[in-house]
Formats: structure tokens, sequence, C-alpha cells
């Protein structure tokens, strides 16, 4: 049995975290932190955990939480979590982050898309996608969990990049998203009326997503220019992104869904689905799942269209997290998130 | 290792009975038939289950599945039922039904309510709200599974009946459900323009359910007269019912919340809330829970209003279905049902 | 041509009231104020308006609005109001209020439901429902709006009430609201998170539009009692109310429906519906309609039900405010309020 | 005043024309027809005209309607136009058809993407997009009304594509669009437990009103080639499309809004925003205008992105048709069609 923290755990991924891992058979949680909700059942932020998970939220300094804990998840804002990780790591724990802080290689480009020095400069890890990093993730001390959107656009591109079938430079990924990937917090965008019966576009032209989807795709193709555009439906859970590309050459439609057959072979989480058939969020609600399907070609106009979706709560964010836990720790990487989808 | 069967394995009841038992450690589920669908992979219709339950849709003879199986769930509509449970239980198999043909226990309601002639008059099955029928479904060979609006009334109901502290034939039971209650087939209430930005009341005089649920309250108080109206809602899983009563003697908020403990003692599927904490769907939803809360009282008005809310897929359905078969084949009565709710 | 003020333009019933008069041929709106947005033009927080209404927020003193102005709508929080509307009032120009402060004929009540003290208790005021108080609020310097529940409760109880069939201490008003009617602050109410699939009663016990309701129904029958509780439901606009009540004596369905009719007979906002068609929300959407139906009977538990709805930011807000704006300025009633409901 | 009939006027396109009509000055709907609704009034399938528009669908035989009318709509499926206006036009009546059926220069795209043979090759109609055709529609005595992508596309496009600046063979229109689109026929894709919580690409290499916008756009650049993906979002009305570009050269994001304020000079329904606000579908809902924003430009990967919204309904069909008719009839453009959108 390891024993596990959870350091901002007041959010919707700490809330997502906790649910995952009080289902998970080989781990107990230890720690709940939150300042703000210190000494209130987890139960009273998360109506779902009543009955469930019997822990309050605590504030105890993070070197007590790190050296109780074989590992920590830290669901922090970016910028507060680079304080927070040596922290743990010096205290012995494990950790995996779910901001962005620790997500680049190239710092500059995190300074400029998140506006801020990086106060960690030698402090490196491993990026948490465990389809493409699988073994450094089974050694590594501290994983950077990736993004909800870049999660679908680098597992619905990789395969196809790194065939280099595609004009690489003219990708546009258009994602769409539920309202909780903008978190727990009441603001005028997250207003019931202003997201219902509403699409919303943002951050068109410089969401910090995109280089970091960027960055992992370059490992196949180092000339990969993403244009990302998120999108805000009104849902509240489940991230589809639809991957425009323009072929070089006209593999057929089999022939591109069988690249990926072959890429995700045995992977557990990912499901490629038939040409034509678009993923669906109900399918991967609730469930560690990554969907990815479509695989259309427009002959005329020599374009592929591909789809990739997945719940951004759990393969998006705290799902994920407990997967590279699980390799990190040395469960099986499907231990405690067997779960099926919530359909309908 | 038991073999279970559904038949009927195509709707919302059938494709939920199959995403339970997918994730339960002590079954194999051996068909799932559907005479529509045969010989397509259940995934098609129950997204979700792709990777997680490698099945096809069969239309094999009932007598059939009922030899070859330990139990059977017939999730197949209302007359129908009735039908095809006697070939089940003949060939061996134990049933819990879904439908409404064997909830009663005076033919003549469900004739009146149903609109036909009951043609297994003979076949009795027991009530399977093991809340208060646990003894006797234990024993069963053939398990009557309740209506989904009639779980929330009689499970918020039961306890403050039983103690004689309320007008027994004025209570109001104001239902709302989500759409998956009407079931999979496109119809004109189920077309997402017409229920979504709407409410509306249906049946508001006869519903069936409303013999139903006044049937199990005369084991408590013979008076009992439950004036019942169901209500659809623009959104997919959950139903919740607010029970407007009115005292006859007034024993404080506290003082009603403890009865409900005291009743419920034990119980692992119902959680007593705080008083004035209202049942929310995000807390029950996927999950096999039935919450009830609320507990305010109006001293001016002397009445009473409590809270009843579960998601109609799973305790209103599929998973209290499998809590009657845990408690028929001899599992743990939590088998396989211990998820959290999925919030937000 | 009429000159109008608003002041408190900001909310949505602000809003609404400027989408109205912005197509009212009679008057021309001179002042939208909100001391948060002065400066701005009103299309950047009602983006409907871009092009519609040329005008931007102010926040000049109400002497001076009250000065320029024929009439002017008070949409401020309740306690606001009543220290703003007597400068109004002073200042020469009529007033509609659509916050609580003047709705109540005996001020304890307001006290005790607000829980404040009311300092203008000299201030009279018509309550503004035109079906019951026409020939009042053509003559009344101050007219205060009903709240949205109240006036779907009143107009779907008001001729069954004055008829003397139903227990007149027995009645239930089960409201069904869309998440406008908690207005445009963010707030964990009102997040997209917290509100979508989900049903929440709240204020079960003790709302304050319940003695707004009786005060008014009092007029039909002093004996009068009705057990409100408010719901939440996933939608933006439109409200609907289920009427549960218990016959004395049956008149059958038709004779019910007919006695709406009457009561009804030549009303402008009012619909009866036909017996078993309820209200549907998107029959009401953007007009000031107040729909009025069901009228289904029970003859074993005998018990009525009727569903009374409209939309709460139109007939249960500004649309009602206008109307009574219509009346006070000698405008024909349904000036600026003919638009046709939006459906689907 | 003139004289009106709609041909097909129980879908949700008929029930539109029949709403902006009863509330246009101009105008009496003398025909509403419907061969499976013949003889019911129209408000029991448009609740929202009860009180409204009295009328009852009728199926007389179109010769009768168009001798009788000065203009008839047609709101009937794809190929069934084609045999309908023919004698609408014949019999004197001028005729705005709302199928795809006239809209396409070269009948060999009809004929593959709307997959049958056309039938009337020699029957000519203008394309009904006033922002481009307003000359020509002004003296048709056939209008082809632009299908609700298109309309979108096209007018977010025009201005760019006229200027040269985008490369014209790499745009990408990634477009969300409400199910009312999808029309009143319940199926599995209008289900709302389907629909809802769920973002669905469809048709993503063939919808046929791909090659509608690059007809159009073909006036001003000859190369375009537009690669367009439909997705269906939970939410009744409303379509936003999100237009991707690539940068020959760098005006300015200012400079590329001044394109479009300059193109779109004295048009009454086009609002084009400010730079970095996103149209809201609130801001249209109901409402005839089509709102253009964002203009971000992403210097580093050159390219630009331009997001285009409408209530698809309204300028995507009924409204514009309505706009048409006013132009066909010598009314005012506007006349009919002043109403501001629903928000929130």
């Amino acid at each position: 049995m390891k024993t596990i923290g959870v350091v901002g755990a007041s959010g919707y991924s700490g809330g997502e975290l906790l649910r995952i891992l009080a289902g998970h058979p080989g781990v107990e949680v230890a720690y709940a932190t939150s300042r703000s909700q210190a000494g209130k059942a987890v139960h009273t932020l998360h109506p779902n955990l009543r009955g469930v998970l019997d822990l309050e939220f605590t504030s105890i300094p993070e070197k007590k939480v790190g050296a109780n804990c074989d590992l920590v998840f830290t669901a922090v804002p970016h910028g507060a979590a680079m304080d927070i990780v040596p922290n743990l790591l010096d205290a012995g724990a494990k950790v995996v982050d779910l901001s962005g802080d620790f997500r680049f290689k190239d710092l500059s480009i995190y300074e400029k898309y998140y506006n801020q020095k990086h106060r960690q400069p030698g402090l490196k890890a491993v990026y948490g996608l465990p389809e493409i990093h699988r073994k450094e993730i089974k050694k590594a001390d501290l994983v950077s969990n990736p993004g909800c959107y870049p999660t679908t656009a680098i597992l619905g591109l990789a395969p196809i990049i790194k065939e280099g079938i595609v004009v690489a430079d003219r990708i546009i990924a258009d994602a769409k998203s539920g309202i909780s990937g903008a978190g727990a917090s009441p603001t005028d965008t997250t207003h019931f009326c202003t997201a219902n019966e509403s699409v919303l576009a943002y951050n068109a032209s410089s969401h910090r997503h995109m280089p970091e989807i960027e960055q992992e795709l370059k490992f196949f193709d180092k000339n990969v220019v993403v244009s990302f555009v998120p999108h805000i439906v009104p849902l509240t859970r489940g991230l589809s992104t639809t991957l425009h590309m323009f072929l070089k050459k006209d593999g057929g439609e089999e022939g591109i869904k069988r690249l990926y057959e072959v890429f995700y072979k045995d992977e557990p989480f990912i499901r490629v689905l038939d040409v034509g058939e678009t993923p669906r969020l109900s399918a991967v609600r609730g469930s560690n799942f990554n969907d990815i399907g479509c695989f259309k070609i427009d002959k005329e106009r020599k374009r592929l269209v591909v789809v990739s979706a997945h719940d951004n709560l759990v393969k998006g964010a705290a799902g994920q997290a407990v997967q590279n836990m699980n390799l990190m720790l040395g469960f099986e990487e499907v231990e405690g998130l067997a779960m099926a989808g919530l359909h309908p």
C-alpha cells in the first residue's frame, strides 16, 4: 500500500484525483491539502465523495506531505507549482505536477507563453504522456502531466507526423472543450447563462497549449507547425479536437487508420475507431480513454480529417496523472483506471 | 464466477447493466440479446464499452439463455417481460426483471395503469428495493426491479410515513427526471430541441409509478395517498424528487434528519445529508447512491420538504438490479457498485 | 415620444428592459445607469444590443434622471430600491420598481422575509400585475413589478381560488426556474458545471416569493396557504410552476379550463391551453406571454394539476414592467410587446 | 399588403418563417402548407404562434398557392423543391427557395454532392446572399436562399479573399452548429441523450455546403479552396464558424478589421466586432444579424483567425429569406427583421 498526497485538492482536478484514487486498490490518500478549505470534509466540495472517501482538507506544510508520502500530485495554478514541487522532491516524495510549469524543454517558450520568469530552471521533468515517454516516466521522480488540449492533439497527430505524409507546417487543431476545463472558480466565462447555448473561441492566436503540442510533435518532425484554436462549448466534461491536415500523398482512409492501429498497438487507453466513426464524448466520459477516429480523406482537396477526444478531467488531467503514478510506483498501468465511460 | 445474461441489451438500461457487469469481478456476461441488433458488437450501440466488453448482441432463444445462465436480467418493455420471464425461470435461471410487469401485488392496479391484461397472474415476484425487502430478495428466484421514480419517492418517504408524523393522504411528490428516463428511441419528446431549455410535466394525473409508490408505502401506513407528478428536465441522467408534506406535529429539522439516519443505518447506498443540504445530481451520477436531504420545516405553514435523488439508470434501474443480483447470488451487496459519482 | 430611464441597467433585467424598449415605437431611452459600467457602451454587457441601441451606461444622479424622464425603471437589488425610488418620484417621474421593496402591504412580512428594516413605510405602490390590478396601475405613479415566481403562481391559481373549489390551505407550488433568474453575477450556484445536469431545490421552507403569492391570492380567499418550493434547472430562460391542488368538488377538466378562459377573457398576454396540454417554455421564450395549461384531474385522489409558465426575464420581469409602463403612460397595453416566443 | 405562402410550413424553417412574417407589417400569410398536418392549427406544431398567427396548415395544390400569392417560400427537402418551384413560378408568384436545389451554377457539382439528377437544368436562380447579390435579388423571380454554414463562411471570408492577402487554397472552415440545423425529425442524431454533452464532427470530407462556399468565394479569387468540417454542438439555435487562414502578408489586426468594416459599410445585418472580440451566439439568437470578429493574428505562425456567427434559423434560413423577400417585393430591407438578439 502506497501513501499518496494531493496538494491543491479543492479544484476539479484535485477532486477527480481523489475520486480515482479512492477506487485504486494499491494506494491510500493521506493528505488532501487546501489552504482555503482546511478543516472541512472533502465531500463538502466534492459531494460525490461522501461515504466514499473519509478525509478532511488540511493545510500542513509541503515538506511534511513530501516526507510522509510515496508520491504527491500537485494540482495548483501555474506559477505556484514551481515553488512547491522542489520541497516535495527534497522531502523524498515522487511528484506528478499537473500545472504547466515543468512541461517545456525550452524555458524561453514557457516564459513567453506563461508570461513569467521560471524560478526552477535546473529542475527537469519527464513529459508525462505514457504513449510516447513510458520508459522515462517509469524512472522519473518528477513527471509533468500534459495539458488537456495537447493530450488530444499530440495523440491524434503523432502517428501521421511520424510518417511524414501531411504538410507539416499547415496543421490546424480546432478544439472544443467542456467548461470544467476552465476550472471551478465562478467567472463571467463560467456563468451558466454565458456558456449555455454558446460557442466561444478564445486565445485564438496565442494559447499556451500550442507550443506544448509543437514541442512533442517535433520529436517526429522538426518542421511541425500547429495552428491551434480552442473553443468553449456548453457541456461539462469532454474535449474533442478536430485535426485538419493536407496530404502530401494519399494512402487511403483504411491505410491511415492502420497507421494509428500500429502506432497504438497494445496501448491500454487509446482506442482507434473505424473509418468514418467519430469519437463520442459519452464513450470517454469519466474514463481514461482517448478515442481517435474519423480518418476521412477529401481527395479533391487533398485533405485529411482526424478527430481525437477524451474526458478533459481524466485522460486530460487526473486519470493520466494516476496512469503516470502507476508507472512511477510499479503498479499495473491500468490499476484503478479500468472504468468504462458513462454513456449516455 | 457466475454466468449472466441480459435480455434486451440494446436500450439504455441494458447498456448500463453491461457497463456495471463488465466491472463486476464475480460475473461474466454470456449473452446480451437484441433481436434488432443481433450480430453487431455491443460497442456499436454502447460506444463506452469498446475495449471494455468484447461481446456481440445475439438473438438466441430465451430458453437457452436461461439454461446457460445463473441469473438473467430482462430489460424489455412492459408487457413483453411477462411472456419472457417464465421461460427463463423454467430453464433454471434466476431473474431480475426491470419492467413494471411484476411490481404489483394487486393485479387490478397493474391492469388499470398499464392498460393491459396480466397474462401471468400466478407468478409472484419480490419487489426489489433492498432497503425494504432485503431478506425476501436473498431467497427469491424472481425479483421485480422498482421504477426509477418510486425508488426516490419510497426511499424519501418511508422513514417519515413509518413514524406517522405527517398527514398521510396529502403527500405531494414532484419529480424531475433526465431524458434518459424516456429511453433510447428517438421521438418528438426526446428530440434535443424539444427537451433542451424546457420543463415538461407529463401524465400529471395518472402516471403508473404513482400506485407503485403507494403500494410500498402502505406497508407503513394504510392511509397513504401520494399525488405524484413527473417532469422532464433538460439533462441526461439524474432524477430528483421533491417531497412536500404537511406535519401533524413538529419534531424539528434535526429530529427529522435523525429519523432517516436511524432508518438507513448501515445501508451502503443511502446517504442522509445535513439539514438544509439538498442532493446534487453530480454526487450520484453514475453511482448507485440515493441521496436524501433538505429536511426543511416551514413552521408557519406546518410543512416539511424532503428531497430524494439518484441516477435513474443506476440506482433507478441497472445498479439496483445488480444490487439485487448480488443479494440473490450471495455476493457482497456492494460488489461492482462501489464507484463514486461523477462530479462535476 | 416619451423619455425613459433605466436605473441599474447592467444586469439581466436591465438588459432585457433595454432590448424591449429599443423596439417600442413610442419611447426613447435617455439613460441607462450603472455605477460600475459608466462610460461603456451598453452593448459591451448586452452584446445583442450592438447596432440596435446606441447608448452608454452613465452614473448621473437619480434626481436628474427623474427630472428628465417621464418614467424610470429601477432594476436594482432589494434594499437599494427603497432609497432610490423616492428621489425619482420627487423629481417628477413615474416609476416601475422591479425589486421586492414595495410589493408588500404588510411591511412586517417584508421585514421578516427580506431580513431588513423598511425605510419608506409611507410610500405605497400598486402591485403591478395588470391582469388583477389594471385599473389602479393606470393611475399609479409607483408600480411595484411582481416577482417572477409569483407571476406564474398567482396567474395560475387566481381563477380557481376565486371559485373556492379547492382546499385553500393545502396548495403546493413547485417551481422550476432557469438560471438567469439568479442574476448575472458569477457565483458557485451560477457556475455552468454546478447548474448543468442538475436540479436544485433552494429556500425550500422560506422563499420570499411565498408570502407575495399569498398576499395576492388572499384577495380571493382569506384562507389561502401556499407551500412554495423553487428549483433551479439547467436552462437559461423560462420558469414553469406546477400547481398541485386538492379538489373540494369535481367540476371536470373542461369545466376547470373554462374557468380560466372566462377569467382571462380579453387578456392579451394570457394563453389558456387545452386540457392535457402543458405549457412549453419555447412557446413563451422572449415573449410576454404567460401560458396556463394541464388542467388534469385525478379523480381517485381528488386532485387537480395546473401548470403556469413564462419567460422569467419578460413576463416575469422586464416585459411585465413595460406592460405596466404602457398602462401608466397611456400607450396600447401590447405596444412593443407583440413578439412571439422563440421556438425551438 | 402583399400575400405570402409558405410551402412546407411544419418544419423549423417553416415555423420560423411564420414567426417572422407574423411580425412583418407589410404582408399577410395566406397559406401554410403541410401535407401531413393539414387541418391542424399552426400553433399545434409551433406553440409560440398560439394567439399570434391564427392559421391552419393546408394541403392545397401549389398552382393555387402560386396563383394567389405575391411570393411563396418553399421550405421543403432538397430534391422536392425542384418539382414544386416551377409550378409556383408558372402560376405567377415569385419564389424564395430554402433548399439546396437551385444554389449551384454548375449542376454537376449539385449532382455530385446531392447525389441525384437535377430535373430543372434550365431554371436559373439568384443566390440569395444580399450582401453580395443585392442588385440581382431585387430583380429576381426566383431566389435560392443560401445554406446556413455557407452564409457564415462566405460572409466571414469574402472581404479577405477579395484582398488576396491569405493563401487561398489553404483555408479551413471549422463550423459548430446547434441541433435545430438537423431539422425537426426525431433521429438518433437529434435524440437529446446523443446530442447533449457531445461534440460531433460529421460529413468531414464531403459536406455539400463546401462547394457552395467555394462557388461564391470564387467570384473573388478563382483559386479558393475551402476545407470545411461541420460539427454538432449541444445547443438549439446558433452557428459559429471559425475560419483559419494563413497570411501571405501581415496587415495587422486592426487593418484586417478595417477591411471588414469597409466591405460591410451600410450593411444592416452585418456587425463587425472589435479585434479580439468573438461573436456570441446570444447576441444573434432570434435576430437576423451575422456577427464577424476575432481578427487575431499569430505572427510567429503567420496565421489569421476570424469567427463568423449567426442564428442558423434566422440569418441562416428564414430571416435571410424574408430579407430576400423584402428586396424582391420592394419593402425596406429591414422590415420585420429589426428584432435584437435574445441575450442571455
